[in-house]
């Protein structure tokens, strides 16, 4: 076993078992906007969670990935000492449809 | 003139205007979702401020009022001492497809 930075696996929410004004909520907040619209750009796991440029520190960023899994935004495992990410974008797209378009188009 | 219960017109943002975040928060909230959705529910400018069946007090309901019409949601006039309302549906679907749709569906 492996030492890594992080407790416990991470808990998940299906985005068909997530309220609407919960997907909303999670997506009205700028910085899980640009969590959102760079994991949207970026390939399934590729993404660590501290690569991501955002101004907030560590607890902050963690409670805002424990939103975005809430949500049924993203999903995330640990790789040996980093936690890595996807956006659920076909599960999200299929319970909410267009709602992601929305966000991560141009405006 | 006419004594009217407010003091000012209301100010509103075209939906146009609207960052998509400032529409997600607007309709990221338990009491506002009522309000749009009855509002869905009834023709223009039928139903007064003070109809809606929502748990809050004239303060908090009044901003609840604000945010929906900075959010580009609702329309909102004076008539003699009641302030009447409408949904701006067609100009919030133009600028937000299917947004609207999302909240407003049995779920």
């Amino acid at each position: 076993m492996t030492a890594s930075s992080h407790r416990t696996a991470p808990d998940h929410t299906h985005p068909d078992d997530v309220p609407v004004q919960t997907a909303l909520a999670a997506l009205a907040d700028p910085v899980r906007l640009v969590l959102v619209r760079e994991l949207a750009g970026s390939a399934d796991w590729s993404r660590s969670c501290g690569s991501f440029d955002v101004p907030v520190g560590k607890a902050a960023l963690s409670h805002h990935f424990s939103v975005l899994r809430g949500a049924g935004l993203v999903e995330q495992r640990d790789e040996g000492p980093k936690r890595v990410n996807r956006l659920r974008r076909a599960e999200f797209d299929a319970r909410f449809p267009g709602l992601l378009d929305l966000v991560l188009r141009d405006d």
